[in-house]
């Protein structure tokens, strides 16, 4: 299979896309990579890996322009035509190749999606499908930011496509879904929470109501949506928690020579908290709901992230994600359309 | 001064509050305390502490009902008139307490506290103050829940008295000022967000524009402000990751002797960095905004945090928290007024 890779996308551009790639390309026997972007930039830099074998399944694809950060989303498709991000999904709704996969700027790898992919069939919103550490395993938050108004509709979209994504990707038969709220009974929060409460109650979904972030790490939920806005202050603010408290406890550790040794001592616990907790293991963003798949890598992938995001397209492209997704709204779809007969 | 104690709220009542009023008045000889709620319950809990000498600064208010999780906040002080946080709050109403201090349920302290109490002049909605640990110090986060739909006006109102709650605890000269949102720039997040930070940029505060959760806890801002729904979802959030991370980390040190030994050592620097991102320490969140002091404690507030949620009603009584809120308002609220002189 083809993955077209954003090469110039994050932070650490080309060199952590390139260096992502070739582990992957070694990782994945069946994975090819096109590289889009600036050729002779990605050729030097694909210089410092030793590729000997892997030549046959590395392509390149050209692209003038970089879509940064000071840049708006939606303006950056209509405005620079000829950006890595817009030339990679380019690639995906021409068919030539089955994914897509971007650690640049989140809002024009979206608009880029949604405005040339499309949504599927029964799906008007996409949603990024964030995939969170909790005890005893990960859990799927949508939307971590796609949409930041959605209707009470698009939630239950949510629900549906993260269902369809964890079950697939995990391979559980059972994926519970809950709505994130500030109270666990079901008239608790805004309207558009009581809203979206009622929808998801009556979803082809295993709605378990409620989840507040109290208790959201113990993960009573394999499946959590919930609007972009929220989702994205939500995803933000734990990041940003969980580097402080590491950064604090360096600084107590390094206070005095006993604990720095009693801290040499447990460094293993440490770092496999760090692993645990780190977007690493788990990069790889999937935009679900566009017809295409679509895989946003965090902005400051390390390599290692950049390989799993490529691991994540691989994934999502066998479990045929896109097709699953249709065929689960397929009821519902009908449904919605034929209550309103008259306008047929 | 005297501080009206709901006696009968939280997790563990009255026991916690009880041992928390005892080290109160241990500690501070400027307190006196009313006990609000089953005198004679509160009685049998006083016997366990050495009380000598604090008997003339106890005394007790009746009340014969309590207000449990499975109450809506609204409705309990309708139905449950005679409930301890009624009462308690009846108190300051009544110029018979200087304060109300209550770690029950969170809905019917501000539905009590702004339905008896009312809002202060110029203020139209109040806002729950809540101290979080950061880099450095710590921010106020308004508002935590109070109002979970607020329009952009009373946004505004949440950074003015915050920046005056904040300056008057800490003895700071300034607050900066920011806005939770999903971007740094202007112009992103919801259209509520936007019409926020236009209203905030005029305003007689030092705004430093939108915060992110990446960076909220390096501390850019004495005060973040954010409607009820969002910070609700992000204090709890962040409660939540912060448990499941001690969690973590302590399940991965007794996984071998060596790592147990390490953890024996170096474990001042944990209780450092507990301590330091303990809720206990910043006991005592204002609801500020109402006519009269008033403070919520975590339902599962300690003695500890009980005895310090006291000491935030004591400070906020001497740094005359609302004669400030209302002089800091008047300017704004009189520009007001003089947009409709047709209306006078």
């Amino acid at each position: 299979m083809k993955i077209a890779l954003d090469a110039m996308g994050g932070d650490f551009s080309p060199q952590n896309p390139v260096a992502g790639a070739v582990q992957a390309l070694r990782d994945f026997p069946d994975v090819e990579i096109v590289f889009v972007g600036d050729e002779s930039r990605v050729r030097s830099e694909l210089l410092k890996h030793p590729t000997a074998g892997l030549e046959p399944r590395i392509s390149f694809h050209q692209a003038s322009q970089v879509v940064d950060m000071s840049d708006n989303g939606l303006d950056s498709v209509r405005r620079k035509k000829d950006s890595s991000v817009s030339r990679a999904v380019d690639l995906v709704k021409n068919g030539e190749a089955d994914a897509v996969v971007s650690a640049g700027h989140t809002g024009a790898l979206v608009a880029a999606a949604t405005i040339k992919l499309r949504t599927l069939p029964g799906i008007d919103r996409a949603g990024l499908g964030v995939l969170i550490p909790a005890e005893g395993g990960v859990f799927l938050l949508i939307d971590g930011g796609a949409n930041i108004d959605p209707a009470p509709e698009h939630i239950v979209g949510f629900a549906v496509m993260g269902s369809v994504y964890y079950r697939a990707i995990f391979g559980e038969a059972r994926a519970r879904v809950g709505l994130l709220n500030i109270g666990s009974e079901p008239g608790k929060g805004t309207e558009f929470c009581v809203e979206c409460h009622q929808l998801l109650g009556s979803a082809p979904i295993d709605f378990v109501g409620n989840i507040e972030g109290h208790g959201i790490f113990k993960k009573p939920a394999e499946v959590v949506v919930t609007d972009g806005f929220t989702g994205n202050i939500f995803l933000k603010s734990i990041e940003g928690l969980a580097k402080s408290m590491v950064g604090w406890i360096k600084d107590e550790l390094r206070r005095n020579p006993l604990r720095m040794l009693g801290a040499l001592l447990s460094k293993g616990a440490f770092t496999a908290v760090k692993n645990r907790t780190s977007t690493d293991e788990y990069g790889g963003t999937p935009l679900l709901g566009v017809n295409g798949i679509c895989i946003k890598a965090h902005g400051n992938s390390s390599p290692r992230a950049l390989r799993n995001a490529i691991r994540a397209a691989r994934s999502a492209v066998e479990a045929q994600i896109n097709t699953r997704i249709v065929e689960a709204m397929q009821p519902r779809h009908e449904k919605t359309d034929s209550r309103h007969p008259a306008t047929a």
